[in-house]
């Protein structure tokens, strides 16, 4: 029986996906060929990288305005230092919002490559809210920013305004709501979250920016040499662009983003309403700044713990334990989320409710 | 029907790979979750990252020898980047042997890193044959070769007798013969060729050569790093981590290496035998020097093509073209290759010659 998937990552996606990858994993497209033993120079692939980077451009709404769309490998941490190596001027700085323990990670890979400068951390809060008073020094080469904080529930509401370049790891909610895209000089996102399986990551690149920072740079850390490859430098990962793609037609089939954003908003309402109404439950991130993909949350009561892990655990609900730096729990609730399944998680907490009392 | 796949990469699997691979993608190990959405933290995936790289250290003959193995993202072409961040020493040099367009390309990255040396090079006769009358410096940081040349169709039979720890890219030969693989310092190999679909990348490491080159590295790009963390310094790309432990497995289960160079020796020998017996053939790579995984080969009289072409397809057979810096044709006969299907072009080859005649 299908579980009810709440995982941080790699989580949920949609079922009519699993299905298509599965079928093309035993003959794609009626070839004969598995899509894990087709050349990626073959007319098949190519069309599905085409298709993948398009989709991605126009679910963005970035099309003709001067963006690249790569799928590449080695997930987010390998843009930690694809990103300075872009775009950190020989001497320049960066300048970094540390939101988190992703973005603490991007920084400790910028300090490698030249001057950074944290403009404000909520780290001695355990990261629970998202800092808003900061500026922007005006000759950093960028901003870089972390649009959702998967581990600790907190999520950008607001982007500043500013002439630097935005850089946004954008790894745990792209796709999931309706953003000015084109504010934004280069996103990344690890796929394994709202988009495929882990293997691939998105990369958007406002193609201007680029080669200004007099770099020595190995080609496979330059998004120069992607986009002159059409994504094809090396060998792809097939496999995860395919399936990603898979997930990025279904995201369009079924209204865009603007409809995936309308859903999400309902999952999230539905279960941080519950958090507030059930007095057993408290919510750890700041209201105001409440991931709408990731809702932490944790028992009132600890003693409660192994009675309400036994119901959800019964419930046929997997991925629900908290990351052990915030403890508790966190439900991530991706595009691929039904609101059927986000109920079965609040009817149990009724339920325990009931028992407790 | 099922095709006779001879594509150089991503290449042909074990049937029994892609069925289980298929299922998983569905449900993994009736867990009611998709291989596609589990957690990389959880106990199932844990479990096959580590048997994959206790299986790759076992089927090398490197258990107990001082080794780690990596599954890591970015495919070869990253390696190129890892291998001088972790090996080049600041101020000394490298030394790369020039055997084909891989290599060159190795090459070409390991020079924005500092002195390379290129101990002798095929270029100028099309990469044909491999240089042998070489000497390797002997304040060299390391070595570097690359064991099979996949465009070319030639392989290395032997390896230099030097003090310098040898690097080698075994991309399109790994585990498809027995060589003494403690010769080598760092062997690496992308996926897809003996092993996997495109999306991860075999890296063995003599763990004590690490840490000796006083550089700045970012952490993704060193070896150390993913060592500290079992090779799960970030998200693997799981599914392709997953279907190479399949593969291994079927290694395993079907006698090892020693055994996938008996059956290699033998599919070699009925093609090699084939193009030598037959006028209308010619064999591309220098006798000594020819690859038992890659067969390259081109029509005496290119007139032929349309006809030739025509027959191989009609009998199911994919992937046949030659790369087009060799042009002709390349029969990739790897690990998964069976010998009724190298019997098949075999046919044609006869068949074809006898509509000629």
């Amino acid at each position: 029986m299908k579980k009810h998937n709440f995982s941080a990552g790699p989580s949920i996606l949609p079922q009519e996906v699993l299905d298509k990858a599965a079928q093309a994993v035993l003959n794609y497209n009626n070839s004969g060929l598995s899509i894990l033993e087709i050349s990626h120079r073959s007319k098949d692939f190519v069309a599905i990288m085409e298709e993948a980077r398009t989709l991605a451009l126009e679910l963005l709404g970035l099309e003709g305005k001067g963006y690249q769309a790569l799928f590449l490998s080695g997930g987010a941490s390998m843009e930690f230092v694809r990103v300075p190596y872009s775009l950190l001027k020989q001497n320049g700085k960066a300048a970094y919002l540390d939101t988190g323990t992703w973005a603490a990670g991007a920084i400790k890979q910028a300090e490698k490559f030249g001057e950074t400068i944290v403009v404000a951390s909520s780290k001695s809060d355990n990261y629970s809210y998202i800092p808003k008073e900061y500026s922007i020094p005006t000759d950093a080469s960028y901003f870089h920013c972390t649009s959702n904080n998967t581990i600790f529930g907190t999520q950008m509401q607001d982007f500043p305004e500013t002439d630097v370049p935005i850089v946004c790891d954008m790894s745990s909610d792209i796709f999931s709501r309706e953003i000015d895209f084109s504010k934004f000089g280069i996103i990344y996102a690890g796929a394994q979250k709202n988009m495929g399986p882990a293997g691939t990551t998105l990369v958007v690149v406002k193609e201007e920016l680029l080669g200004k920072t007099d770099r020595v740079t190995p080609d496979i850390l330059d998004y120069s040499a992607h986009i002159a490859k059409d994504s094809m430098y090396n060998t792809p990962p097939v496999f995860a662009v395919y399936a990603s793609m898979l997930t990025l037609q279904w995201v369009k089939a079924n209204g865009g983003v603007a409809a995936m954003e309308k859903k999400n908003n309902e999952k999230a309402a539905l279960l941080y309403n519950e958090i507030e109404r059930n007095l057993l439950f408290k919510g750890v991130a700041k209201l105001e700044d409440r991931s709408k993909m990731n809702v932490t949350f944790i028992l009132v009561n600890e003693a409660h713990k192994e009675q309400f892990d036994k119901m959800w655990k019964a419930a046929n609900i997997s991925g629900l334990n908290g990351h052990r730096s915030v403890g508790g729990y966190r439900a991530s609730i991706y595009n691929a989320m039904s609101i059927e399944s986000v109920q079965v998680l609040v009817d149990v907490m009724q339920e325990f409710e009931k028992t407790i009392q």
